[in-house]
């Protein structure tokens, strides 16, 4: 594989009680290494337009034909707007691996969504939709999910794209750029 | 010097007529290689308060005691509102440098100033305090003035954190992040 293989890693924005939206960004990076593009979209906090926004993130940007994979920071953007990684595969025609340092605790996730969603079960499903991979690192773990290519690939791509740390570069990226623009200094790791 | 300086580079971001200030990026870095933190502010179009909203980004910040070095997308943020580059340099201790990769066309900006500003022999003197270095790269020659640094250590700061290109990935990054958050996707090179 390329070690500059150019990924569009995409993170939300932090956002309070009173938001009604969030603000999305994305990072073209070739590989780990050097940013080549940064996007900005918003999604509907507790919505169900994230798999939409991504898509059209990447339908609308320059970079598109050169990109060959997409990471996300989880498979929620602005809450639980869930993204659904097979459909956000298929209308791209690029892989998607979803990463997160934290293990998700899925039966929280589930009470949740069933106490504030009337269409809970369609968005559990598709949250729960794919296999959940522990990536061993010379750190802590990473929680993995991938659709459209191959486990050993994404660990791959993953591997290429982390600099230290844990946290691939075009997530760790989005995410200081998201949490930077709305807080005024970002924060944290993603 | 240090590969691993820490550097800030600030750049704002385009702007239409209508509106009256605008935002400004900032990116921690630690020479050319790592994004550590992502700061926003804004300037007041045409206004007065550039040099202290650099001088507040940097004080507000967790990476103040870091960084070594101020780089700016030229001197102007936010239209003719002009760095006092020595000020900034009092107000932080910290070297401050700005870079342009066109040669400015003094003669025009001193007819827009004296054409649209009551204060524009004030706004001239600052924008015209120290001498411009013309610095040759493997591409195009950066224009570039310096304050608290010599000539050689400004060109090693340069050369540090540069990777592809004339622009340090400081300035370019946060031209990045300033027209991608402001336009939905970034444009040109800083």
């Amino acid at each position: 594989m390329k070690k500059q293989i150019r990924i569009l890693g995409i993170d939300d924005a932090p956002f309070t009680f009173n938001d009604t939206v969030t603000t999305v960004i994305g990072v073209v990076m070739r590989g780990g290494e050097y940013i080549e593009c940064v996007l900005r979209n918003q999604v509907t906090i507790d919505g169900c337009d994230a798999t939409a926004v991504c898509s059209e993130m990447i339908r609308n940007s320059k970079h598109r034909k050169q990109l060959k994979a997409i990471m996300i920071d989880g498979v929620c953007l602005g809450g639980f707007n869930v993204v659904d990684i097979t459909q956000l595969y298929e209308s791209t025609n690029l892989p998607v691996i979803t990463i997160t340092r934290d293990e998700p605790d899925f039966e929280k996730i589930r009470l949740a969504l069933q106490k504030n969603f009337s269409d809970w079960k369609q968005r559990w499903a598709v949250l729960r939709h794919g296999k959940m991979h522990v990536v061993r690192t010379a750190y802590n773990p990473l929680y993995m999910k991938c659709v459209g290519v191959s486990l050993e690939e994404a660990k791959e791509i993953i591997n290429i794209s982390t600099i230290r740390g844990v946290v691939p570069e075009p997530v760790r990226i989005a995410h200081l750029i998201a949490s930077g623009i709305t807080r005024g200094e970002s924060y944290g790791k993603a």
